[in-house]
């Protein structure tokens, strides 16, 4: 009915209409996506990206890292908070808001609760993710376990020594609480 | 009964004793507490130490460097982690021990769970950590709530925009699984 120079016009057509419409939530969640997306196709790890958002100012952004730092904590969460701290000079992101592709990890999720951000959006559900080959809901169902029963052998030893290391900090009247 | 020299001296026997009753796993975890003793007087972060063992070779070492970095994920068993995955040039510390001076917090967890050593070591427990000021029950609880439910406010949006990253993901056959 068309030939392709109209139908390539219409796509680009709802494309600025799309981005006409989009609330201000909408354009920070494309921009995680953008970030996420780049870091994929650069191979640097998995297909996600995440943005942090002070006001109207994006102050930190990542993506997934995995595979070019071989570093199993580089999800785009941790990678974007780590970068908004560093931007900001603090290691706490009150009032903050982050746009993340994709429901967090239990990882990247106790992250968000030490950094405490105001708000978090998020686009993917852990079932998307999971049919693309990510699934976590194995550390979600460990997490839930009593620490004895654990995959992963976790064993209590020489708990007398390290309690020493608590008494010190509580003793000493000169330091900074976080 | 005794003068103060040789109340000293029965101190430092004991501690050769010691030292010398202790197992292999006890020595390493001895060695998580004096670099979590260090980290903490030098004021980079709390109280909490943790190294990570291949065979007999300690290959990674991490203290808590919250406040040294300004990075509210630079907990020690994530900077140890980090610091193993780096030395060994893998994102994976297959085979390896993890001894860390206190239970792990959902995050370090989580971390733990992504790098998949083989057996963990932890001294103190959650009531320790707790009593000194550091109580992460809070985000255990939160991680058991359903995402609507939670104290940060989490909300899905732009769902549709994120899956392309996926199907673009699925669709390539040239990528490192991981």
């Amino acid at each position: 009915m068309f030939d392709r120079g109209v139908i390539s016009f219409l796509h680009y057509l709802k494309f600025v209409v799309d981005l006409f419409c989009m609330t201000r939530e909408e354009k920070f969640m494309l921009e995680a996506v953008k970030v996420g997306t780049q870091g994929m196709r650069a191979k640097e790890g998995g297909p996600f990206g995440c943005v942090i958002v002070r006001g109207d100012e994006i102050i930190g952004r990542g993506c997934n890292r995995v595979l070019a730092t071989k570093d199993p904590t580089s999800h785009a969460e941790v990678v974007a908070i780590r970068d908004a701290c560093k931007n900001i000079g603090d290691f706490q992101l009150t009032g903050c808001e982050l746009y993340t592709t994709c429901e967090p990890c239990p990882m990247c999720l106790g992250a968000i609760y030490w950094a405490r951000p105001s708000k978090v959006y998020y686009a993917c559900k852990q079932e998307d993710a999971a049919a693309a080959g990510f699934d976590d809901s194995f550390i979600y169902k460990e997490l839930d376990k009593p620490i004895e029963g654990r995959k992963i052998p976790m064993i209590c030893i020489s708990r007398d020594t390290a309690t020493n290391m608590f008494e010190e900090w509580i003793a000493n009247s000169d330091k900074t609480l976080y």
